[in-house]
């Protein structure tokens, strides 16, 4: 059958349903043509989320180049919507309006986001598409050749527009601030820093003790054969018991786990697989399954609004970790599904739980932070967070990055990267001019361990997960966290939750219980 | 990683690519915008076509909503720009100009297609969306409890529709014509059937003949247990060997098998297994792989562009007709293959060569046009045009048509359809509003055999293919027909390939060679 042909018929069909898609009602008409509006913007964007999701998972290497065309197309059409005039005729007149509390949430969010858009110029756009399209090139030759000097005037460049962009988009200190604003709605980079200083010091310090209780633990105890689909199999069981739905959502495979939405209601998880190891892919999807939960929790009734999406990734990051590591790393976690991984894997069987867990919980100082554990992760953004604030501040030079990173790296650490490539290029994010980033990361963690420490308190939710039932604990996250979409910011979220603002304690004193008590 | 937040990052490096993707030469300006406006035209339906794509393979069940949106949405934008202002006067601007037969074909289907779409009033094609969308779900419910009532109302309505379309595009003879022109270029009714009258009773001889030879051949001689992971691998190695890339395409699993572009270097291929029968799968994906090799051989350079496009279905089906069946189910193929089929499977070794191409090549009357086989399978053709040739001509009533198929059935295979979902209720075709399409499965068929033919009076070709080499083959085949795309239309193609018109004789002298002289 030939489907090209058919579509023309599909498409006729469509036709009824796209006129009589979007209403309008007469209390706010601005505001109605406006959320119009963005659920349109929104409906393309998310349409190049499907294409780039079949770009990572299936689509044929020859593909790339027609894609990239498509994927211009899409984001030029968002591009054109979100600076139209009358897209900004619409924001004027419901600013003028008067509505609810999402109403001015979401008003909140678009002027935002218009601002941001409509500031930068078009050659600014372009310069900067050209830059990244380069540097990811030359980043990647460069990590293959571990050759520092191959990228280094590709970041100068993505560095002078990344503050170039900064300046436009305004900042109050320093223009980390501007960039930060991308990731982490209401965040500045001064109260970021006075979080992470404030226990920095004992992460690294939770860390080298952490690492050194765990030398009495083999490193090759969970080495096996774990056939792909018997490990999808486990995944699948567990993920679907936390409360995903695979009537709105799958997983697929790739070479980098992800989560990404491609409508309200299909949500997509991907994780990679060794095949001599069970864990690399569970607890990917366990992390990817967090993303997916908040997604699926978002307000229905707001898609396609600011409020219906994700407030920021320091609370995305919030969840994945909180699945990841404070349910799927716990004992009352693998009481219930190790003797299941055992009748999967039977040669499982000749470890008992306490092994099991100082194997899944082990902490050995690395150089790559992705595959990093829970106890040194942090100290691989702490490092990253400095350096990226001293190279837009203009106090370290490209060309000093790579013996700066070492010289750090050793502090933090106590070992030197053998060569860059396990060094300054370990990662993508900076040849995407994907700069003010990372410190979400770290955010992420410190929410996760807060959220979940303020849920114990409940006892009903803690009787619950010490049986490894965590339907409470969902439920707990979609009322006070995923159905508030971005109606809240990050930080005013978090505190109508916990009753605090991000609070890096939490994490520490479980880092602390989970490494050097247990 | 929360890849929604990144594409944000990726969408800007489109935007340069965006700026430059369309270019602008001075002699033929108006050409020039015009293939400048066509080509977008083409991007945004290939995306669309991507959307699909997931849709019958991966997607979630709960996303259906809001796919139907975003198709919805990239329908609309394709119609507004097809039927623009700014479109028309490029065209009209064009075909003031002058060029070469590219040229000259490229206008040619392009005035064809605008005339066409804007002939249609919005309220028609709304109108014609909604009776679809219904007209599928009753026939869907129809076919369940096998009552034709249920869809009886909705097939009036869409043959009212199918008649008013057929009116406002205009024909010579009848209204076929006008439905026939969305699959068969250039093509009349009346040729059609004139085609189709010359062998067709000689057909029903043969197809008869055929089934009377093939009870001495058991019907389970392939049933086995066939894992389908064993079949992929066999599957693949064959269509790789065919010549189809694998770089600009893939093969994923579907309930109903088709091929479909995603991009001029990304061509999917689905099938479906049954795990007792492994020609189920292989079978299917000859034809798609048919159907892709075309695909992959359209002109590069007239991507985006009518005449970068397969010029019609009755060319279309030739080619994976060709493959499945001239070359897939041969002797020469089965003589290198079958060994290696064998080691995959070994239990095939029961089967000599003899006893195996007798297995494929059987014959058996049955109710069900997809399940049927090469030599009975044009009688569900010419029984479905006749009807649908006599509905859109009034000459029989909508509540008559079960009947009337059971009286042709009974006439044309001597036996009756139990009920009418092994009836006039078996295909999804007319609930789609798709009439006018199913003739062109056998003309596809009768292009097959004569292209074949043609090629084996080629010494070279003909000998490769005795050795089931089939390089020669698809050289003839990428040169005379698929780096044609719509340069010709589908009758002079023909003729310029085979020095003759589709003439059914090839078909039929290649039936009886297969099932009455072997």
């Amino acid at each position: 059958m030939q489907m090209n042909r058919l579509w023309g018929i599909f498409f006729m069909a469509y036709d009824a349903i796209n006129a009589s898609y979007f209403y309008m009602s007469s209390d706010t008409p601005c505001y109605d043509s406006l959320c119009h509006k963005n659920r349109e913007i929104s409906l393309i964007s998310k349409t190049a989320g499907i294409l780039s999701w079949d770009q990572e998972t299936y689509m044929p290497k020859g593909g790339i180049s027609y894609r990239a065309k498509q994927l211009s197309w899409l984001s030029g059409k968002v591009h054109e919507l979100r600076t139209s005039d009358s897209f900004r005729k619409a924001l004027e007149g419901a600013e003028e309006e008067s509505g609810n509390s999402i109403y001015t949430a979401n008003l909140r969010e678009l002027r935002h986001q218009y601002n941001r858009a409509t500031k930068l110029p078009q050659c600014l756009v372009e310069k900067n598409s050209e830059a990244t399209s380069l540097g990811k090139a030359a980043w990647s030759e460069a990590r293959e050749k571990s050759d520092f000097s191959i990228f280094a005037p590709h970041l100068t460049e993505l560095l002078a527009i990344a503050r170039e962009k900064a300046e436009l988009w305004g900042y109050d200190d320093e223009p980390y601030d501007a960039l930060l604003a991308d990731y982490e709605r209401g965040a500045k980079t001064s109260e970021v820093v006075s979080i992470f200083d404030e226990v920095s010091d004992e992460l690294a310090t939770t860390a080298q003790a952490a690492c050194e209780k765990s030398l009495s633990t083999p490193a090759d105890l969970l080495q096996g054969h774990y056939p792909i689909s018997d490990q999808q199999i486990l995944n699948r069981e567990i993920v679907e018991e936390m409360g995903f739905s695979f009537d709105y959502g799958r997983i697929d495979t790739t070479a980098h786990p992800f989560c990404t939405t491609l409508g309200p209601k299909d949500i997509r998880l991907t994780t990679r697989y060794l095949e001599d190891n069970f864990t690399s892919s569970l607890f990917g999807i366990l992390h990817e399954a967090g993303h997916g939960l908040y997604e699926q929790g978002l307000p229905a009734d707001q898609n396609g609004l600011p409020v219906g999406n994700a407030v920021s990734l320091g609370i995305h990051e919030s969840q994945s970790r909180l699945w990841e590591n404070h349910v799927g790393r716990s004992r009352a976690f693998w009481e219930k599904w190790l003797p299941r991984a055992q009748e999967i894997f039977p040669h499982l069987n000749k470890l008992n739980l306490d092994t099991f867990l100082s194997a899944i919980n082990r902490a050995e100082k690395s150089y790559i932070r992705v595959e990093s554990d829970e106890a040194t992760y942090d100290l691989h953004i702490l490092l990253r967070f400095g350096l990226e604030r001293e190279m837009l501040n203009g106090k370290i030079q490209v060309k000093d990055v790579p013996a700066a990173w070492n010289e750090r790296f050793e502090h933090l650490m106590g070992m030197t990267p053998p060569d860059d490539a396990h060094g300054c290029l370990q990662d993508i994010h900076w040849s995407m001019g994907g700069l003010g980033y990372f410190s979400t990361y770290t955010l992420g963690n410190f929410n996760a361990a807060q959220l979940y420490q303020h849920t114990q308190k409940d006892a009903e939710i803690a009787a619950a997960c010490a049986k490894a039932q965590y339907t409470p604990l969902l439920e707990w996250l979609q009322k006070n966290i995923h159905a508030k979409g971005s109606s809240l910011l990050p930080q005013d979220l978090m505190r109508a939750a916990t009753g605090e603002a991000t609070n890096a304690r939490h994490h520490l004193e479980h880092l602390k219980r989970r490494f050097l008590e247990a």
